[in-house]
């Protein structure tokens, strides 16, 4: 269903790399909603993955470049303004990539030149954007920025590893420079901080099924998918929100707001169950 | 401008005044966006007010009512369920006061009846309200309850008084309840953390005009107003934001988000001019 | 082991009951610190507990009141004045109590009358404490004031019920006189947020076993017990952060900025077990 | 004043430069409550600063080394444990540089070779420390890790650049690291957020005395200096906070809790003084 949210705005999607992506289906939804979009991703990416079929069936041209590149994000920017005929209404930064997960190297074993890649990848890449897009000067009065997050940038989950400190990083980043561009342009700049979603990169994450079932148990409304996702960044692209900037918002089910819910603490004391005595008190190993 | 993002909804605004109230806009905007509603307020505010022009204006039936009286809303919420057809999908609590505040009691002298009130009407009210809409199964699945906060339940503003503990208790409120409402239907409960804004209520707080400056300058993108507010509101009424629930949510043009911007940096070094030697330095005292 | 930390310094205790009381081991800890003290509890608490017994080892005068009877405070602080021959350095508040918790009364089915007594109670009460000393201009300049809170105040812990509204409420109170208390005579208000204790009080939150279980395994360093948190206010107490100020200083192994911990997940996934298909995926009901 | 709080315990001060240093304070103030400590900072700033003064003075050897290297930080752990004859208590993390802010590159003009270097300088180097530490088994059961921030990681303060960045990404590391040393060894580690202080480095930060002005007005006890600081950090390495970790801990007088006291308020009013009509109303530009 369309609202015209979007009617005459132009944007560009980051890191759309097959239909289980969320930025596929924020892509899918802006043209929806009436919006115009170029697509990047890296070049690998682009040969890997399905980008060539979402930009056929959008009619959005296909930018190739890496991120953590100044020059290519240039490129990037200077060429959508072109092909779309006008200044950047919004943006979707959803990148993220650890190597030292990829690497299995937990968080006490880091390698630190694979440390500067994952912020590089997953946040400065935020900045570099930003950056670009101002000196461009091609962001359009009022524009939205819009990056992903996960909680992890606020409170540890084990084998997330240095990707939270990446979120942390981008979240910063997003305040930031969501006072030079609001002071400026009234560009707003903000991070949706989503819940564990089955991506091909979140299916990276360790021990993500048992993860996502807790909180799945745990958030009052379950977790937010890629849908859902997708139409809390056409909000947050649309005019309804020209005043909310530089926050973190989350859209996942009321998770971060629980401590712990009763569907989780009975599957919680489940687990429990095997070390109880025949009085229901808890055996400490 | 419409986009009918409320296209067959059902909702109540409690607190419509006038046509500075927060909650007007939100009802004008709200029936623009293809609700239907009706609207409550004290028996008072009705007879005082402009409500009934409010209520000509967009065929809004006005039930007058105490929100702090459980029978009242009992009444309110039976009524629209039956005038608008339906069980509701939306709520706005646009209420609060501060009989402290009124009598210019200050908070190191408050009258603890008083203070009751002030937690009575401007917090509980809004328990009051989800709890009798829940036991009279009132409210529709996937629904959205709201309540206007303001940033003083985070960080002291001299002056705010009481008024800041009412929205620190309902921010908790709101959590607290949305955790069941979620579980049981998928209902959202979240509170819009506005600008400090020149309504009437507004109006009486102290220093409010050089508060608004202060915000004004602080704030990358200014001061949000009460249009801004309203389309906030639709949003989080909307479908497009199911999973957003149990959230603080900054409507302030980046506020909560700033330490000190250099347009407000700057205004308070000219209040400091008069203090300086003729080197920069300040004198103090 | 004693630093001498206290010396010198008078004190009043609100809320020891009995030896597991974390309002007892503060009051120990604080008199082997150096300090003087008194006591104060309800006058059934009084007779009921031991406090006597503590009042006796550690010479301090007993004086029961109503914490929430600005004249019985009024009593309290200007009787501990006498007794302690000066003005008070230190105050704890450890006193929490819902009737609708003891009554079985749940969050959707809240009584609101016992809704205000809770909230006079465990929250209010901290304001009429710190009104009255100042009135009577009975604390020293750069006293420290301390109350005793739970993290639920921010997250939702199911069957926390109306504590949960209290604690938040109590927390802004401490920033919001901690703002007039710190300006006037440099002196702190804070609250510590303690992990679960097996208080009396504890005893009584719903399904504590299991949720300390989990607590103790989210938490690096395990659950703070009530020594700990005697160390912490003795701490707080002392001259060493005579610049921390409307702080909520959690103390709690590290659970609040926890989102899972590999012990608990383990736990958790033990539960999930049976649910699973022999290739380790989870059956949903 | 000595309460011999860390009488026998081992601890490495990071970044003491002159007397004017906090890291100097924390040195001193540790050494008097019966602490014995190795120093470090760059070969630089060994040379350049007084380091060697207070090495001397404290009988504290001083072990330079570019916190950055992995291998210069392998040195300065296995030489302190020998030096000190056992596994280290406390580490100091006074450390922080952004060559952004030194060649004058605006936050949205940086070079990113410097914001890399920022991030190693002033975050990276504290997981380094806590890597190397736990693969050498450095840390004593028990022990506390402590590194400064500034509250610019959660809110913008113009002019503080891509410190603020670091800042965050510093916070995270605390937090992802705290979980893997509170797990393993019970150790503490968190970060105290200082008031803005009038350092070496502090000096630096643009408009740092108005900042400082604004800062101590807001504050309700006013700004926290290096002696206060130096206090806290005894407070944190010592055994009366064993439960405290992954926390951000403000030392500030107020100041983080504060959104406008009535001093602050005053002094910017004076620089809206000239800009008002004869009725007091503001005239905007």
């Amino acid at each position: 269903m369309s609202y015209n949210l979007l009617k005459g705005k132009r944007g560009i999607i980051f890191g759309a790399l097959n239909d289980q992506s969320i930025a596929w289906k924020v892509a899918e939804r802006a043209v929806e909603e009436g919006a115009i979009i170029t697509l990047s991703n890296t070049p690998v990416a682009v040969r890997m993955g399905d980008t060539a079929k979402l930009g056929e069936k959008l009619n959005a041209e296909i930018l190739p470049a890496d991120a953590t590149n100044v020059e290519d994000l240039e490129m990037v920017f200077s060429k959508s303004v072109e092909i779309l005929g006008g200044k950047i209404d919004f943006v979707l930064h959803s990148i993220g990539m650890s190597p030292n997960v990829r690497k299995k190297r937990t968080y006490d074993d880091l390698d630190y030149d694979m440390l500067a890649k994952t912020l590089d990848i997953s946040a400065i890449s935020f900045h570099k954007m930003l950056q670009v897009a101002r000196k461009l000067d091609a962001i359009e009065r009022g524009g939205s920025m819009l990056a992903l997050t996960y909680v992890a940038a606020q409170r540890v989950f084990y084998g997330y590893n240095d990707m939270a400190d990446a979120k942390a990083l981008l979240e910063s980043i997003t305040r930031s420079f969501g006072y030079i561009l609001g002071r400026d342009k009234g560009v707003r700049v903000n991070t949706i901080s989503q819940s564990p979603t089955m991506t091909t990169a979140g299916s990276g994450v360790k021990g993500m099924t048992d993860l996502m079932d807790f909180s799945e148990r745990m958030a009052p409304i379950g977790n937010a998918d890629a849908d859902d996702c997708a139409d809390y960044c056409i909000v947050m692209f649309s005019d309804l929100t020209r005043k909310v900037t530089m926050q973190n918002l989350y859209n996942d089910g009321g998770f971060s707001s629980m401590g712990m819910s009763l569907r989780a603490m009975k599957q919680y004391s489940n687990g429990l169950d095997e070390n109880r005595d025949e009085e229901g008190n808890v055996i400490y190993g």
